[in-house]
């Protein structure tokens, strides 16, 4: 149909690497949402959660290609997105756990990201999660992702005006909701270059 | 005593970043523990089991300094060990997601880790591991941990001649034994050094 | 023309990070030369020299956007090609000066390389200069380079079979010659789809 | 004698990635100089020029050990130095091109730099050289250093209030003066750790 085919659908995955309730990082997922619907075009984010995955242990898996339920479900949801948004918060410097635990079930062959667009956001203090996200771009070679460059987002959460509203992790900051708005832009770009051949 | 003052014992504390049965990193820790109660005087290993900790959720903490009993038993261990030994498996080019957890727990503050000396062996397939072991090195700064430089350990488990048992993940090949001694004996040697004053 | 648009060409900048007269990296980019006149059409590669760029001093720019002369024509011919190819030898973990000074010359303001496709090659003794790649994909984020993921060549120089002519440092070995050839197609491939819109 | 056992001097060589006139990285350490001449006892800090160092080419290596003169020079410096504190400019994500010169001309066979202690210091935009500092500590375990790793100090030298004097890169702000004192401190303190046994 001629109307698909100017306005073609970027679907994007996004996974947060916080459990905790009031997750900042999640609370920029909540936002990606809230943008798309309102006023980015072409975008539909479906969030994926992480939580309900067991911790990485292959001997759960039963070759060929057999994994648990919960984790089938999440690889193929990945299968199925075009590109990848991942908040990530940072812990100790690098990627949190319940993050990485998710990418690593994901990739276990059949690599469920192979060849597709990302790109990462984060929030927290000392720089904003900046140096997990650099871990995440070396895992992501290995994922055989492609990351968006520019702009960067990453929230120092605790340096004034605030950011979020502290009882829900809700992004209330407007710079932060426009550049989070260019990051999404970026990823829709890249994401259909990308798709092209 | 005063044979004890001249033979100080130093206490290591192993973590595996893998929790499957027949894993070589486990096997490495293994090693390690064999080789301190046959040839090796003044190093005693303790190997903590990461399995049974839940996701990282800073939600399950209760303030101040409340940690699941799990949890709180495991930063205990930490903190009476002199030095940390890690046994990290590599997934996609970074830290398994057991590992992190593992750390990421024992750092809520009052951090566990902070001032104790460190060293890292890992094994797998690719660059045995390195990768994932520059990664530790950088969440090492936050933790404050000084980790042995020479030499390094990363075991090609896949490359011959063959390294491991298939079937319980021993370590079989004396040269890596030989090395992993020679680990053990700077970590043993970096941890009284950082103890003097 | 409608030829034209049937066959673009794709124009290469090839940057090797040694200085030395035998240089294993460098042999890898006369090969991947050779190859783009044998075998792989529609490829081009230009060959540009690092070694006459003085050391980085930003009191030698006269603003605005003045440069050495030898400055100035290395950024132009960055800037005119479609993308890069990097041969990176690696020192200490790391990005030998010699590229790492040719690199911040070009990135200087306006950054000669933004939004280009790009491709790293490494030869070396060790992980074959694996770890300097890493540091220059992460160099890559604010370039705003797009790297081509897969197949990594990073070349073991000192493993059997012999791999490198010791004399001037010539690719001989034809497996790795294969994998060079993959690189370059997917260098061409990313630089296609990233040009398209 | 028993007052110079009781008041070891632990001799500091520094280096600076940058060589524009004002540097702010040059101000570090000449401020790191004020402090040890006015405050702080028993640390003498030598610094050491990177400029005149040519740009790195094993074919000026003639063997056994034999180095051009003034990286001969420089190379000795290192090596009567018992820590290093390096003051390291980021550029583009990575440790800059001058400072990387020279850290491989000490590190050709046989390394200068073994078992040595050291610190980094940084100023600059986005996170004040923090990521350039990463890759300094991956290369520092070829190297064999052992970093201090509290305080880091980063200085952002751009958001208010100012830091430096703009004229000549002189460091003016207290704060910043404190930290780096504490910085120095724990440089010496790690120094004389490493020195025992």
């Amino acid at each position: 149909m001629a109307a698909t085919a100017t306005k073609p659908v970027v679907k994007v995955a996004a996974l947060c690497g916080s459990i905790r309730k009031a997750s900042y990082n999640r609370g920029l997922v909540r936002a990606a949402i809230a943008i798309c619907e309102e006023s980015l075009e072409g975008v539909e984010i479906e969030y994926l959660e992480v939580e309900p995955l067991p911790m990485l242990n292959t001997d759960l898996e039963t070759p060929p290609d057999g994994f648990p339920a919960v984790v089938e479900d999440f690889r193929r949801q990945i299968r199925e997105a075009d590109c990848i948004l991942f908040a990530s918060p940072e812990y100790n410097y690098s990627i949190a756990a319940p993050l990485k635990n998710a990418i690593d079930w994901a990739s276990r062959p059949p690599n469920a990201f192979a060849g597709k667009a990302a790109a990462i956001v984060s929030a927290g203090g000392g720089f904003g999660g900046a140096l997990a996200q650099f871990h995440l771009r070396q895992v992501g070679v290995f994922l055989d992702l492609h990351f968006v460059n520019k702009p960067e987002l990453h929230v120092n959460a605790f340096q004034p005006p605030p950011k979020f509203d502290d009882n829900n992790g809700d992004l209330i900051h407007q710079e932060t909701k426009d550049r989070l708005k260019q990051v999404l832009l970026s990823l829709k770009n890249l994401s259909l270059r990308l798709r092209s051949n």
